[in-house]
């Protein structure tokens, strides 16, 4: 069963896994919240080291990035309202399609990009559709072409997350929905959203965890290559 | 202070508000759950041998409505769908304009005919738009011209709770949302619909209980009233 | 269908609506929550310059708020409690009548003020009736008069929100009631209060969302201007 | 330390607590939801043995209460609304004062009736205000005397939970608040009502479990004979 | 904008969409619960006249699908494990690969047959893993090589909704998540799965509502699709 | 109805109420959350200089107090412990007995020390068992003497808020609970506490809001005062 | 890695375990709750002929018991109380010492006998010591000595399961604390109980499912074999 | 009955518990949160002078722990990854075998090694897995030896917990859950982890607070201590 067989990089603090690019087609990806700008150079430097590239850092302030930058160089991109940094280059786009990201409000952009750099990094054309909340119909239905042509659709949305059954009406390829904790009062740090998209009454829509733009980029990824061997 | 002198029939078990057409132009409304037809029926009666009419009793099922009308005859209309029974005829339609009472799906139509009913007994016209939620949005937009003709819209959804963002981004007159408690799992019996609602992105948009038509057509009326003098 | 097309002015991180004034009645409004006092600064100009005024910012803090005057210069008027900043003078009252916006208690009063400054800027005379929480009813019975002669009232109260249902049993115009987030314990952050306004036993009421001042002020508006052909 | 030794009746399936009038001043009460109508008869059996009375059973339905009276004999008096069995007689009042039953609602009742025959039982004079939600003030505000003459007051609510505040405020004695099941959607249960009542803005008030009739009659009863040696 | 015209079936009690199939390549699916046999009989009836094959009608019980059996003839078939009805064969399958639907235990197989009876349905090789659950490894692990072989997992899971974070370790292709309400106490019909799920550290997990079967074959479905122009 | 006319001093930012020493026996006390020094100075000043004393503010941190004692000079006095400042002497202990405040622990004690000081300003004998919690039953046994002799028993407790069911068991007094927001984890900022007293099984038993120490004092002053024209 | 190896029984239905013994020294027990009589019977009959006993079923209602027993015949014992099934004759005691299950209240018993059967069954001496909730302390403190003898205690209790964290402070053996759903209102179904559990102050507490016996007697039997070589 | 009788050292702010030891074997342990550097010190000193040893303090910040050193010298010992600070040597282990702590995540190792930590100082083998989360199984199966070999495994996890589960079908010993607050969104601060652990379909995992690692080291302890006479 080769799934269980692996080799890691014992850092100490981590067990860097060395192998996930071979095994799953992407390497490990450093979750940064937590973690000093040194732990997160060291783990980032090991992948380098050992070929996972290209490799990625989510949630990663502006300060930490400086300083993993520090000493890491030039291989090393900071992209930051997706507060993602990245070492190596994207891949170049081989997916089925095109995978759209559209986010409902301005406050919603953070999330956003961090599904899009995801996805663009791992090889995907992305579109992107920001400030098409369902209260301004008008902005979201001048985008009634893009939203046709794509091939998975991100819709990021915080508040009453309506964004996801709306498109998931529209569309007739998979929904990823990410609730994102936009909001005041009953919003409750995007439960609101989270019960919304889960109650969807549109089919092919499914879900992740509250502000996961990661794993929302991730999946349009898999999704997106799907039945190409990759 | 006239608002807090009023006259009273005891029933013994009810204090029946004989005063409240006077006091707030609308008799006092009969909750029939939980009330024996028998109750409803003395209530009913009381109401209607001191003028109090048109008096309607909500959430009465229709067992009890056959024992009520064997009792009150005639004067006695029920609304199988909205479980409504009525003593008197609907006021004639006298409102600024019309109440659109829009439902996302089929379950929801027990609420929305609860709204209907109210507002038509009250003196409104009423416009039904049953079947039009955002997960096939052709539907809502083929409405627009009625949307764009209300005086007010009452919104009526369970699930995701999307209709009324979506209704209050098209229309510029108030919007009344009314949560239903259809769908299931993550639907927590009409939470997920209210907290959507309470979040709405669209400005114009209040919210009434879980499952309450009555609420929503009652304050439809009102609205649809202001500055007439009635 | 009318409503679906619209014109927007692209500042690069918001498209600004500067159709909104012509389609709603009132121009786009800015949640200056989350935003800089440059985005704040530049949304606002830009609604100046394509005449949607009086233009509103709300959530705006006292110290971003100094800085958007610097570069708005006069036309720019901030209401510290309420935490509002304006772009161009309020309308002149112009309603079917006048907007109370009553509040509970002295921790309310941001709240109440965002829902009395939003309303007299769109056209509305407002009378304010403050620290007139249940607990000490005589407060409120004074006020009897003031509350009979509303045209919309705005109920504003944090902990056990029974402000909404006591004037809802008292008035016969319909009220928007606003829980606040004030309170400690058991409050819950405002959830106590808005669960006791939606199960409020007096018809005529509805709810908006934990500390939404401005909608219940927006929405009073909207009432208040029924059937004049505004 | 004499409040840690105790004697008790063996039953089998329960140790009746035969030394508790003497120890609290009131004999053991049986909770007779999920007991049978024999064991309900065992253990009121025991207990008159035992001298133990008036012993009261709570929650006992119609159906029960016939076969528990068909054993018991005369001794035995059912309050078919308050759902409780007696055996032996009431005490005399021989209280402070009264103490004030107010519901707010007809569907409180039961939970009202079970609050006040066990205060009734216990030795305390009663008077009961039903129907006196806050939504119509003017019920409430016309028994201002009996509230102003109340030793202790037990406020009965669902839905929005308002009454328990109105009352803290008008009256200068103790409030024990009951929240009730009544209500739906939002009400959940009694948790609207239940978090009304503790975060009342009135000093005085304290709260009991939802629908605890029982425990608000006997803290009223305690309450009404402090420092009467009994 | 083709996706926002459509043709509708007016039923009266419904509005059918007849034009789906074209539209999203898929026919209309009937939600069953809450709709009487008759109604289900005129959908499917509706669907069948108009060429939407096959049709699905979900959350059908034994005693109503013999009836819509009686009528709709041989063309109906009942899957009682899955409670689905359908009009018409399956498609033949045509996807990428093969999809894999995992159970945890027995008591989820409900769920887990209508995610498998749809993607069989709308043309998709099913294999089905059951009664592997996480506390009993050998069981999962000794499905390694069916589970590296799948173009998409779907896990199905109550109580502690372990394995679809398992499984998502395991493979590298797509997880759709499905909590069920199996489990009791602090399973909370389904939420301890469902947050579970959410929060899987696994990527590549997206997640339906609870119970949502039919919802997670369907979205297998388009994505065992991909790419292929249907 | 004389409870519903008072006298109120208008400093603009509050209605001090000048007249509730008549009206309920007790000033009213100033909540000072969310107050400035200069507010709670005001209020205190208006209140000694109208004859309303002892007066209370409650929550009031050290840094205020030190600001308000300047101004007011040696008639206030702070309790650090209590977070409470007070103008003017307390009552000389007239009630019918001891009132015992017991915490379960030493986190607990300034909830407990509010409640402590509440009621000996308003004229009781308080006795203060600390450290008492049920996890180490010695201790509280320890105390049996004195809470067999109390005439009131406030119960402090945060984490599983067992002392009051265990108290309630030992003691034939009423006991007023106060859950706290000490614990961590599953504590949930109090909720964990206040459900188990809610639940007590012990009769005789009341809760207020969490850390509410003031209102638990205040309710003890007026059960121990029950009866005795004050 | 031996136990990620196994050998099932395929019944269809379900995979029985018929390895377990050797693997866990127990047998896998049957979850009798929504299976039918002939799958619990079909089960049973597995483990008994690869003799896999004493065999469990639990959550068995008298009459699927009746039905089972027709088929099994004298090998099958059922537990009325616990709601269990037996095959086999429970082992002889031989763990280090008693198992003490305490219950606070009569409506807990059929989780205690639950968790009593079963330490009984896998070889355990059990004491009982029913009805001793914290409100009577003095009951519990009757038991001091076989508490203190114990070599486990299962803690069971409803409503605010206080029992817990006063037994965890008595002993100085591990306690496993069983919250049932007993109780009302803000009960919860075992929620307050649960909580309360999990926050108990006292050391060695640990805690399982509401109404989880079955667990509590499995993992009480594991620590009474703690270095037994069994 | 000894348990109820005890000695304390009376600090004032603390009544410190010196007859523990004797008692229950193990001396009090410190919370030390809220508490200052020089309250820490007090209760610390007083243990070592009645020879209360080695006594522990949790909770302890590294600034905090600095100044506790300069006052109590090299006796004292501070762990910093587990915020433990300890008067006098750790026991020397004397267990039936090994205590296992498993952690899934980086992030989880604070609450881990305060397990760890104290299991040790009371006189433990600890053999600590960290790293080994369910999403890269084949870590956790790298350590199947250890986890076989185990007396008591402690499994650490945040975010989906199902480290408990899956570690609850591997091993025949005790295992003792600790949930986490480590992650974001749907992760609401350990709920998740909590409630997937209280569902573990594996028998023989119980439960501990959330991030209370001492509570499982101590219990691991007593686990592994059984019949030994310590």
């Amino acid at each position: 069963m080769p799934h269980l067989q692996s080799s890691t990089d014992n850092l100490g603090f981590a067990q860097v896994d060395i192998d996930r690019l071979r095994r799953q087609g992407v390497p490990e990806v450093v979750y940064g919240a937590g973690k000093t700008a040194e732990q997160i150079t060291a783990i980032l430097s090991s992948l380098r080291e050992h070929g996972q590239m290209p490799a990625l850092a989510t949630r990663v302030d502006a300060e930490k990035a400086a300083r993993v930058a520090e000493v890491l160089g030039g291989d090393f991109t900071y992209f930051p309202v997706a507060r993602i940094g990245r070492i190596g280059p994207a891949r170049a786009p081989d997916g089925i399609g095109t995978v759209v990201v559209a986010a409902a409000g301005t406050s919603d952009l953070p999330v956003a990009e961090e599904a899009a750099v995801t996805a663009e990094t791992l090889g995907n054309e992305v579109t992107r559709l920001f400030d098409v909340g369902v209260a301004g119909l008008h902005r979201l239905l001048a985008c009634a072409d893009q939203l046709a042509g794509a091939s998975v659709v991100v819709a990021v949305a915080g508040m009453e997350g309506a964004l996801a059954s709306v498109i998931g009406g529209l569309v007739s390829c998979p929904v990823i929905a990410v609730p994102t904790s936009v909001g005041y009062g009953a919003a409750f740090g995007g439960v609101s959203a989270l019960l919304a998209m889960l109650n969807s009454c549109a089919a092919g829509v499914s879900v992740v965890n509250i502000d996961n733009g990661f794993g929302a980029g991730f999946l349009a990824h898999r999704i997106n290559h799907m039945g190409l061997g990759r």
